[in-house]
């Protein structure tokens, strides 16, 4: 909060920070919109640089269009730092460490070849999306996804233990039975299979080749029936429950934007102003 | 509604629209059955021009057949903009634009090689089945469907944005370890990657050659395990809220044809006449 | 119900009909033990039988116990026939019609070669097993399992109608984009390509080859997430709802054999005897 | 319970007894840390040794440290035999018959070679995690988990037998349809070929090649879909249940360890001292 700017370097400060950081002005959500719009260009053209017939035709282009998004991310993190007042807060987060390591790379580049890959951690940017979508019907979903998903960590966590000791038992039964001849080569190996053929993936790169090996290897699919529904018999049940608890909970709320715990009594929603029907 | 026909041809005109748009009359079934069965000729029929060893047989007998049935939908197409009062309100209305596209491949056939097999499109059209079964039962369970798919979509698509960063930074990763002399020969091909083994597809035509690698594809099953839980855990707990709303709703309801909300006190269903057991 | 036995044969034809039909004598259970032993042992015949090493070591002895073991089940279904008193119903029962096919494939074998293989059909007679396990407690597991499914059967042919249309659109659009040199050879075989993918099968024997097709797979798989949500989101809203109402019909269930509706007053189970806590 | 020590030797084996049994000393969760670690060493040594390339390196480091850990589980065996006061219930306990098999291979190594490779079995020894954090919130969760596998246990039994008789006729079908020169070589292999398409594992070894083949497997798929959701259903059904059983009888539990039922007037939590917000 920056009250009573004492010169004009001070009004203009305040007038950056109200367009990057806030989402409220005209100003601030056009800048949230381009930004979002570069961050996803971005990563597209950091994907299509490895494309080695694309990347042929137009390498100079790529490289052209690279640098200016680079600079103006680097133009905006610098913006961040000196219009808060809080900079250390900002560096220190997980957006602003995300936001330094998004142009880093490019900035390596000069040193070290081939770390320009590594740009596309600005994916990680496109969180973002969920500051600037700041409402309250889309915040709910997301903190109601994250508990139920939360609320599920301790069984999975027990659930995880024992499909790990498991697929090792299994891995090196099957080390055993099919041998290197059939692709086991290794223990370490045979338990990749065990992973792919549990979670029912399944690539073919490694199959059984005994009949024996087979043989387990049905088990081992069937097995992996049962347990693929665990995970989601536990994540279904929290979600069940906090539907249920969240019904109750929001009795009151506005259709329009979710807002919930209104006054019975209340005729407008006091968020977004859009007419209430409680029932 | 047609009201007062005055001449031969507004007769003519009523009667067709009878049996074109409604379900009630024996003419009406009976024209939406031969329609019904003649979608799917017509789809079978473009399925199995595309099967070389087949359309070499029978190429002849294919295009004389298609073009009997293209023509019928002409003719179809043309009674129902003749037959009806608002010709605007069909034509644009999505069954509207589904009939036109289905018989337009054909016609096109003439100027653009190759633009037959766009007929495919005339299997939107057995969506009319809907229509034909204007079941009450029947229409409750498509309703009920597609209200619980509804309530799931806003915490499916927070989910599938988390998914779509996370597929592209596993998808970097695995460029980077694996690199091209694995298959990964850029970066969108192993996002590609990323998302056949997530979704527990794998095909295995590209699969993870170095340990590294396969450590990671490891992780990125389990991870896969649980996220195929989610989805689910969501679908079902909307299905679970809506199925008990349902089951407070339809206290009253008929045992043969679904229709809710009796009076208490009727003995027989209004809807199709079945003796009630209202509970 | 074989009343006032006339003769010394009736007598025989009576306790006959016992150890065949029923499950309460020791002779009857034990008959039932041998019997189901024999199926299994011939469902296993029959599939080594295939086996070309094991059935070019042993071809003799095989065929030996497949006749010996076809003699019995003839034996057998002779007497079924001649023990009941109404021989109508159980030659076109289920079972009946099952336990005839049972053993035609062996004597067609005389006329018919190869014919022998669908002796296989006996895997059906292991059905018999849940006649033989007569007990209370299973039973319900069955009808649970049973009724959770039935409930379920409206919705999901609304929704596989659903997936059949678009595997159609899908496998055309395929077609169009890969073409024969990716494997995609006509319309069907995009199709089945599509039921490969959709339901996270992916054999690899066809995959897509061109940037724009692995494109549309992704977009295919992570349809098929959310797909394969929606049945069983439905099956576990079913049994999440019959185990709910279970419950409470079942408060007075015997906890040895599972008889539900004791008289809140009854000490012992009438069913199996077994103390009942009831509460 | 040891009472009473009467000599220096007793005292010794006492203090023993709580270093290896108990958990509530620092020595005694210290000495659980270290073997929990030499354990999960020792599961990664004998999963090394397999891996070619690292053994030629390092072959007679690994088989030190392994005859090192061997030692050590040899010598802590003999002390649990040794400090505790009834030792045929340790010796035939699961825990105790799982701790010889830990050390039983690599001695067995001296008379018969490659049953080192046994040693895998230490992997179990895992499980001991569980008697370590023997914390309530944890055996919470992992109680939970059991009782709910063990209520579906009923059902899946009934499920998975129909799915056994299935697969055997999808398996005929099949090898008669696709027949040897396909890959279906006998009805054995057929029914592994059913079990990697229902489970939807789907190497792609063995793929149908007729298009009537290919039609069945489709159909086998969509069947695998409908099938997958029902041990889903089930295991979800009994955690929706089983959670909201929970949820009644915990009212009163501490939101740091997880014990329930405290007295509604209580301010602590009795097992860890945790301020309770008893609601």
């Amino acid at each position: 909060m920056i009250r009573k700017p004492k010169s004009k370097l001070n009004l203009l400060r305040q007038r950056i920070h109200i367009i990057i950081y806030g989402t409220d002005t005209v100003a601030g959500r056009l800048f949230d919109l381009i930004l979002l719009g570069l961050i996803l260009l971005s990563v597209f053209l950091v994907m299509l640089e490895t494309v080695k017939g694309f990347d042929a035709k137009y390498h100079h282009e790529l490289i052209i269009l690279e640098w200016i998004i680079t600079g103006f991310f680097t133009l905006e993190y610098l913006l961040r730092i000196a219009t808060t007042n809080r900079p250390r807060n900002y560096i220190f987060s997980i957006f602003g460490i995300i936001d330094l390591l998004a142009i880093l790379p490019m900035y390596l580049s000069f040193f070290l070849v081939g770390s320009k890959v590594f740009s596309i951690i600005r994916a990680l940017r496109l969180l973002r999306l969920f500051k600037i979508l700041n409402h309250p019907k889309f915040t709910g979903q997301s903190i109601h996804l994250l508990k139920a998903l939360n609320a599920s960590r301790g069984k999975i966590t027990v659930f995880l233990y024992f499909v790990l000791i498991s697929t090792i038992l299994i891995g090196s039964i099957m080390y055993v039975v099919e041998g290197e001849e059939n692709g086991f080569t290794s223990i370490p190996m045979s338990i990749y299979w065990t992973i792919v053929t549990l979670t029912t993936v399944g690539y073919g790169d490694i199959s059984p080749g005994t009949p024996l090996g087979q043989f387990i290897a049905s088990m081992v699919m069937i097995l992996g029936y049962g347990i693929i529904a665990v995970p989601t018999g536990i994540v279904t049940a929290e979600f069940t429950r906090t539907n249920t608890n969240k019904t109750e909970l929001e009795k009151n709320s506005c259709e329009n934007c979710g807002v919930a715990n209104h006054n019975p009594n209340s005729k407008f929603c006091y968020h977004c102003g859009h007419p209430l029907t409680l029932k």
